[in-house]
């Protein structure tokens, strides 16, 4: 398995990179099936919006597999079933709902197939996914490496790379792009408390790609953006309004009020699925809430003491008068976002 | 050992609650001569700007009473050099220096005694320094309380409570007031990475004292202040310049940023003697940088790939513009902070 794939499905079997053991342990998760793939997905084995939808594409597939020998009725029941499951094993990022309905729209086009069919249908949709995935970020990658300038300092937060995507990445990838077409840059990621994705994911890939990187403490970003030495920063998304309010990981909103005051460029990278057309603003996303275990514990060993209560949201919503611009598989989104939005539609 | 005092000096032994050992073991550290205590500050045994001054003073007592046979020269060069090392044991708070001339200012009032009633001064200076420090906490406490509304949701960052002075604290100080005298309060603390002062001692601290709070990650408060879920920021200074410009904790800036563009007080809490009325801005201050493995590891595990480069600066400046006012054991300065501070030299 490339190190560099963080998905891959092979004879029924999908291969995960275990996010949760990495930097130091190189390891692959296997889902046999979408039981374990709700585990992978709820458990944060994986994680990052669209690696999330290509991952619950492929749950589908399992589960299909599974039912294949009922009667059609049993089966289209027990596969609609495993993909409610699958659709609320994380509730704020839309890649998810997206690929589930894909999926959905899949068994309904070849409803009248033998099981056995609808399961190679299935499959040919996952893999579509899973295609469009790499390609997508490929482009994004190229038009985010025209925002970038020759030497250019780049913050970035949480992971949006290879981890979060098949491959190549979102916000990552447009780093990736701009490092291979030797733009001289140097990359600050800071290491995105609770989950530190940002020390355990993006610092990971970067070392791996020998990308000049400095880890920061979340605290940190404030200063080097008051003290100019950062160019842009570019960060992923887990689910866009259609004016343009973007929710991603804790701490982008933060990021996003500092580099407003000291004009630094503020550049969400996210496929278009991304975009969820449904909701108008920030204030209808969803923002999950995590245990409390990771605030008040790392690696098992307590860091808080016992009796504390804690807030622990895994997302903010930056607003959109706060973005620069969206950078897309189809180009860039610059404000006024609601109209540019609405042309994608 | 009052578990709200940090530091207690008694036939010549230096007791210190051992706060790298906080939340999860209750432990003291005991210093029986100065070395023991440039160890102390420099491993962060004892922290927090004032608490360290306090140690530093009483760590001159025990140089002094270790060379007190020497003849006097070589007991004065002997003190002097101890004064030194401590004087050098962490970079940034004012408080230490300030302590340090204090003792030297009473070795040399004291200078045609002999060294055993040199000695004696010096310990009186000490014990001066810690009551010093124990009013001027509780007169802080009492201005702080007047900017403190019934109910108000409090945000506060680091520890400045009873942990970082001998007692009562600063800007937890003023939180403890404000409970003891029912304004119903709310505290929001944040970890502050990379140490975690915030969950280990601050939380402590609040859960000692059942004040409710909750523990959040530095990431959320910038959404908390935009939801109009904070009513005022209470923080503490390790050294302020004479136009107000005030070093404190990193994150502190950020927190000050996204108070000025959501419009909530934010208000630094510190006695006079963090002034440093030597230094015109906060771009003279000398910002401590410390070691990198407090970003690669927690609690000796690794969070952090290997190789990669880190930034770990201990403290931010947050520009005068951005505070609302400073509480001091003299009142509150409010802006302008260049005249107003230059009342006090």
């Amino acid at each position: 398995m490339n190190k560099f794939k963080s998905i891959e499905f092979k004879d029924n079997i999908l291969y995960l990179i275990d996010q949760r053991k990495l930097p130091t342990t190189y390891e692959i998760f296997e889902c046999r099936d979408y039981r374990d793939v709700d585990f992978a997905i709820k458990d944060m084995v994986v994680r990052g919006a669209p690696a999330i939808g290509v991952t619950a594409a492929y749950g589908a597939v399992l589960a299909a597999d599974e039912f294949k020998e009922e009667e059609k009725p049993i089966f289209f029941e027990k596969l609609h079933n495993a993909l409610d499951i699958l659709n609320r094993s994380r509730p704020t990022a839309v890649n998810l709902m997206w690929a589930i309905d894909r999926m959905r729209k899949a068994v309904e086009r070849s409803k009248d197939l033998e099981t056995v069919d609808i399961c190679e249908m299935l499959l040919r949709e996952a893999n579509s996914i899973y295609d469009e995935d790499i390609r997508s970020n490929k482009a994004m990658a190229r038009y985010g490496n025209s925002v970038i300038e020759q030497g250019d300092n780049i913050l970035t937060h949480c992971n949006t790379g290879a981890l979060a995507t098949v491959a190549y990445g979102t916000a990552l990838g447009v780093i990736r792009e701009a490092h291979y077409t030797r733009k001289n840059i140097f990359v600050y990621v800071d290491e995105t408390r609770p989950r530190l994705q940002g020390s355990k994911l993006t610092a990971w890939e970067l070392v791996q790609e020998e990308i000049p990187t400095k880890l920061i403490a979340d605290n940190v970003a404030a200063t080097l953006i008051r003290d100019g030495k950062i160019d842009i920063i570019l960060v992923g998304a887990d689910r866009i309004a259609s004016n343009g309010d973007t929710a991603n990981k804790i701490g982008t909103f933060m990021l996003s009020v500092v580099a407003k005051v000291y004009g630094v460029p503020f550049y969400i990278v996210a496929p278009t699925t991304t975009i969820d057309f449904e909701i108008k603003t920030g204030d209808d996303i969803q923002i999950e809430e995590r245990s409390y275990k990771e605030i008040t514990h790392i690696g098992g060993i307590r860091i808080a003491p016992e009796g504390i209560d804690v807030y622990n949201p895994a997302f903010d919503i930056t607003p959109n008068e706060n973005i620069t611009g969206i950078i897309t598989e189809k180009g860039i989104i610059r404000p006024p976002f609601r109209e540019e939005i609405g042309r994608l539609k």
